[in-house]
């Protein structure tokens, strides 16, 4: 199963295809999509949707992961992110792709065992994951294949318990 | 010029279609989009981006008029608003209709001539305006009328401005 993990900005969006290859995860690629901060909101948030259609057109994926919307100290940074966000959520629904939502607690612990692991640790275990070829730089990429793994370790677990139970 | 006042919200969008015809305002249509509880919220956002093109494809406004993302008390609300404002200010970017916001201030001020009026005069002074066709309730429609006069007013003064100095 390929999954799109993603990191919502309205400047700066990570994402990151990683396929379910049974029990081995597969990165098939990650990057960033940007926005010039001079252009207008609307333009940005275009592109934005525009870029998400590109590349689930040329690598489908069967399900995108995001973190779930989270309380933030700074509320205009957060209705920014909302604002990116919920163009990626639509475009996703448009496309037909399942849209599934962790906490950032269970993003964590999927990734490291521990649901309140430092940042650095999460980052470096997605390296050791998906290998060395996961930028460094910026974050935002990082964040996008923890999502993704995490929901690629909830749908391979929810799949053995419906074996079990089946 | 036809322009569309918006109050975005996931579970209710107010819309107003106002056009400007010279000095008077003529109310063309108004109502809510409404979004099921118990839908998905990509299945939600997705909906409002729909009925949002279904009437821009039936009555093409030359402007959208919104109010700037604001500061909220209530921060899981403000981040449900502002994934639909998303939705919509990114349709409306995709149907080229040029997007205007304006301050909760601005708007009072342009509507009642008083910036910080309460929200009971700025209906009553919607409906004198745009006519008692206006609906009462959900609020939500007045809000988007008067959004949508503001940018009338401010696309006016403009207007007059550009000639007075051409």
């Amino acid at each position: 199963m390929l999954v799109l993990g993603l990191d919502p900005g309205l400047a700066l969006t990570g994402w990151a295809l990683i396929d379910g290859n049974g029990s081995r995860l597969v990165l098939q690629g990650a990057g960033v999509w940007t926005t010039p901060a001079d252009h207008d909101q609307g333009r940005r948030l275009l592109a934005l949707w525009e870029s998400f259609g590109e590349l689930v057109a040329s690598s489908p994926p069967q399900a995108v992961s995001l973190e779930r919307l989270y309380f933030s100290r700074n509320v205009s940074t957060a209705m920014a992110v909302s604002q990116a966000r919920g163009v990626l959520v639509c475009a996703a629904a448009r496309a037909g792709i399942a849209v599934h939502e962790y906490t950032p607690g269970e993003v964590k612990q999927a990734v490291t065992g521990n649901g309140s692991a430092p940042k650095q640790q999460v980052a470096t275990l997605v390296r050791m994951l998906l290998g060395a070829e996961v930028p460094r730089r910026p974050d935002d990429i990082s964040d996008a294949c923890a999502v993704g793994i995490c929901h690629q370790h909830a749908a391979s677990l929810r799949l053995a318990m419906a074996r079990a139970s089946g």
